[in-house]
């Protein structure tokens, strides 16, 4: 059985594009509000103040072992709503198509979007797709923007951090790049690992009923290494971190020897790094660990008064490295 | 002087990336509070029946007379907006950009992005960048999505339309797609017109203050045919329009008898198309005729008891045509 294709006809805006979303995108996604075809979903928030944000995903391959381009599309933009201490509620979904991708392949990741939207209780409700000429994109980048409500007297931000506050994460960093070059075609050296890409919002809201939550940041492109030197610049504080009680992989751990890279530098997309008030630490480390996405959450260092934007990691030899805000050049299309 | 250009490491969430974003992107768009780079904007909404929308932009050139992609990508998500009765106040850019795109063509297009929100009173409040590698998009994709308050007791839908309804637009229909497919390569045959590209947030305000307006629509892709299409379909009613009535211009007459196109199809990016309560219809129009984006806008039908979802062209001839659902074969990637 061979699959329809997307053609340039379905970005077109007439009968064939209704087809499309019709045929695929309305009954994939099952959210009413999408067939409604309005030009802009009208919504009802319960609360005034609001998160909101957005991220594109080209991510290469679109299919990894724990994911795919669209559960990617749906955390990645939950996760940024959770860091602001927003309850995600509605995301919209941009496609970009390229002409002869398989109505199976669309349907798939679709499929994905859905179940990912319901697991992380927030509803695709505005969605855009545009179908551009072969060779012009790479079979299919996606862009979600979401909205969220801010609880009222919660105040989370990345300029948040004060000295004395314990940083702790949720689990193991560095799987989802690991798991995304494992697959991707002339990697020589393979590891056996799933990406942790997941929706944050339940993690994020049990830690912060838990205690005093002063700032979070999910290290994805750049790594823990980028969110960490971000943490330090933006609450104008210094990091410190030893790197014996970061949690990486053995796996993970035996790939970045072998291709030289440093694991905090790796992209993650279902880990978060928080600054804890210190009397709260301990209630939200517990919080943590008794959720399914904080098991192996641990501390790995805290704030300090030092200078302003200075990461120092603590190594196994028990000397000091300063932390340097990664270029950039580690490899693309990560997410 | 060369310009520089985007490589691959301008994507990778390291300093290359913010060296990108505090030279260009932060400095070009202007908005305060993407300098705070956090990972969603913080909100306050001033109402809780929002509008949310997303639209993605890939049209080919990237300048062309009248506009570019960046004013378009401002324009067509503010125009979504505005089309549910909603002021717009919000919005969030998410970039694609291919490797070797330069700087100045970048710079080009978000100062574009930049000029056209303030003019349509919007603020960019989050924005996000991804970098392909060559041949992996064509040189810039922009995603916009938006947000807007709609006023308490409005209630604008493509639903909305009732018999007896006066259909008006506010002017020439087609200069969009004429002015980009004259601009581009391989075309011979060219029309000296300026995209009609606009934001219509202001003109859409004026009409509702004016009078009763029962349901909106931008014809963009898919064109005017498209819009009164979807009008008869979603609101179950027969359009009847005359194609005397109908605003083009000779230029764009012209143009589509050499290429056999029919203007109706032709794409806009300034136009709206709306029904308007009958007892209102005519203090709805001399405000459209008073705003700088309305001073050509004319009736050119009604909304009659019929067939649902059809809609009815009275020709030049006095003969009725029943307008079909463009199927979408038209010109690609026209925003």
């Amino acid at each position: 059985m061979t699959s329809k294709v997307i053609t340039m006809a379905h970005g077109g805006g007439g009968s064939r594009m209704l087809e499309l979303l019709e045929e695929v995108v309305f009954p994939t996604l099952g959210e009413p509000v999408l067939d409604e075809a309005e030009d802009a979903a009208a919504l009802y928030l319960p609360g005034v103040h609001v998160a909101y944000t957005t991220d594109s995903f080209v991510v290469k391959p679109i299919f990894f072992p724990g994911g795919d381009i669209g559960k990617l599309a749906v955390c990645g933009t939950v996760n940024d709503l959770a860091m602001r201490g927003a309850r995600p509620l509605f995301l919209t979904l941009g496609l970009i198509l390229e002409e002869g991708l398989t109505f199976e392949v669309l349907r798939k990741v679709l499929a994905s979007v859905a179940h990912w939207s319901r697991e992380a209780a927030v509803k695709v409700v505005a969605g855009d797709t545009k179908v551009v000429e072969k060779g012009a994109a790479d079979s299919i980048y996606i862009n979600t923007s979401g909205l969220g409500v801010i609880p009222e007297g919660r105040e989370v931000s990345i300029r948040g951090a004060v000295p004395g506050d314990v940083l702790v994460v949720n689990g193991y960093i560095g799987d989802h790049e690991a798991s995304v070059l494992s697959c991707r075609e002339g990697f020589d050296f393979q590891v056996d690992v799933e990406s942790d890409c997941a929706p944050l919002g339940g993690l994020v809201e049990a830690m912060q009923e838990a205690g005093a939550v002063h700032a979070l940041r999910d290290p994805t492109r750049g790594g823990l290494a980028a969110s960490l030197k971000e943490m330090a610049a933006s609450s104008g504080v210094t990091v410190e971190v030893a790197d014996g009680d970061i949690p990486v992989r053995e796996g993970v751990r035996a790939f970045c020897e072998v291709l030289g890279l440093d694991p905090l530098l790796l992209a993650n997309e279902g880990k978060l790094v928080a600054a804890a008030a210190e009397s709260d630490a301990e209630m939200v480390l517990a919080a943590m660990r008794s959720h399914p996405l904080g098991e192996n959450a641990a501390v790995i260092g805290r704030i300090t008064v030092g200078r302003k934007g200075e990461v120092s990691v603590l190594t196994p030899l028990a000397s000091h490295r300063l932390l340097r805000m990664p270029s950039g050049e580690h490899f693309p299309r990560i997410c």
